[in-house]
């Protein structure tokens, strides 16, 4: 339980990391906890210990029979007064939880959410706990009989699906949205462009308007705890399946 | 306490209403429920009841000896599974707590934010628990001496400051950001255009660029805590008295 006076519950002052264990394995545990430092970082919060936060996961997930849980660490800014000043030295609260977590079968079905991302915020580069224009998008998509949305920024640029990062194969190329437009910087994001680099491949970080996605030939998503998924679909368009997305996915494994 | 599979914590799935009790009074009540109510229907949630709120808050400040107390009013989306998705029947959580408040003595300091507001969002219009880029915003101020940050949005037009709305004097016209520049509809904000049309002024609410700050004669910010606040500098632009300002904080005692 946490007490009523905690700043993550009152004003999403806060972070969060989303990450697999697969056989009790936490999945680029490493990756996870340093962009969890640089968040902190950028808010200006307290480190936390990675011992602790590592103790933390492994007991969430002790409780989980699943082959594949997807596990939460939850960093708040901890209990503090009235308003939108933080204590002098505030001191984070720190926890884990831990669900089965099943790979979504077949290709998504997307659609483009009217809810922007805020590229003007440094938060729009983090995995905050002010997650609530992620909750509308998809939410939007649920209600339009979709999977996921995809979020542009407020100057009209792709940006990234509600849970998800972006990337679209054009002419035999790669692209992902660059950071700038407001993009969380996924760790499975860096380590599709790594694997890419493997194959060959380069991948564009660039600002990219809608219609280059309607240009696409394939489209996939990748977070943490499904990987890569191909996309069937945006709105009216549809995708088919994309050679270089399965060389990509097995390369991830 | 609050569980740790709360909405409002892990992802700012919620809102909260702000208010002034003056010797026991809750200031305005109703429009704060009407604007919790009309928040919630966007969000999609289930409205709370208005007897159970008033009497949450009303415990709250039982506590409280100073005259004037701060009231917080919370409504969080309740408990859910993993994820971004809501359960189909939300059950949300309401909870409520005072606190003295004390009168800022003199005119308030302020800096223009780096943080910007996400206009893109209907969660801009509203006093919900994703309030992380205020707190980074004001954070930047304290950082730099000031009381407060005046936000732009991502089009570079002037939104709010990080806890209060703004508005300001130019040849005798009264100027305000209009919501649609990603601003919160405060309470006091309409209670100040109202007290000026009593007073036989108008307000424009407009969309503007932070020279027409420059070039004002007074600023001053509004909140429900406050009320009227004159403004002695923002940055190295420093402003009078207003005279108009003074008439319209009478009109609004």
């Amino acid at each position: 339980m946490i007490p009523f006076d905690d700043r993550g519950l009152l004003l999403g002052d806060g972070l969060f990391e989303t990450l697999l264990a697969r056989d009790g394995v936490l999945v680029d545990l490493e990756a996870h906890l340093d962009r969890l430092a640089a968040g902190c970082a950028t808010l200006g919060l307290p480190t936390p210990d990675r011992g602790e936060a590592e103790r933390l996961m492994r007991q969430a997930i002790e409780g989980v029979e699943a082959p594949r849980a997807a596990v939460r660490l939850t960093l708040t800014a901890g209990s503090g007064g009235r308003g939108l000043d933080r204590p002098e030295e505030p001191v984070p609260r720190l926890f884990a939880s831990a669900a089965p977590s099943a790979v979504p079968e077949g290709p998504a079905r997307l659609i483009l959410s009217t809810v922007r991302r805020n590229e003007g915020s440094p938060a729009s580069r983090l995995k905050t706990l002010a997650y609530l224009d992620n909750v509308l998008a998809r939410q939007e998509a649920r209600a339009r009989g979709a999977n996921e949305a995809v979020m542009l920024n407020n100057r009209g640029e792709v940006a990234c699906a509600a849970a998800a990062n972006l990337f679209w194969v054009r002419e035999g190329r790669l692209f992902t949205p660059a950071l700038t437009c407001g993009v969380l910087a996924g760790v499975m994001r860096a380590r599709v462009i790594a694997a890419a680099a493997g194959l060959g491949v380069e991948v564009a970080e660039t600002a990219a308007e809608p219609g280059e996605l309607d240009a696409a030939e394939a489209v996939f998503l990748t977070n943490s705890l499904v990987g890569l998924r191909e996309v069937a679909a945006l709105d009216a368009v549809a995708y088919g399946p994309s050679r270089l997305a399965e060389r990509l996915a097995r390369a991830l494994d």
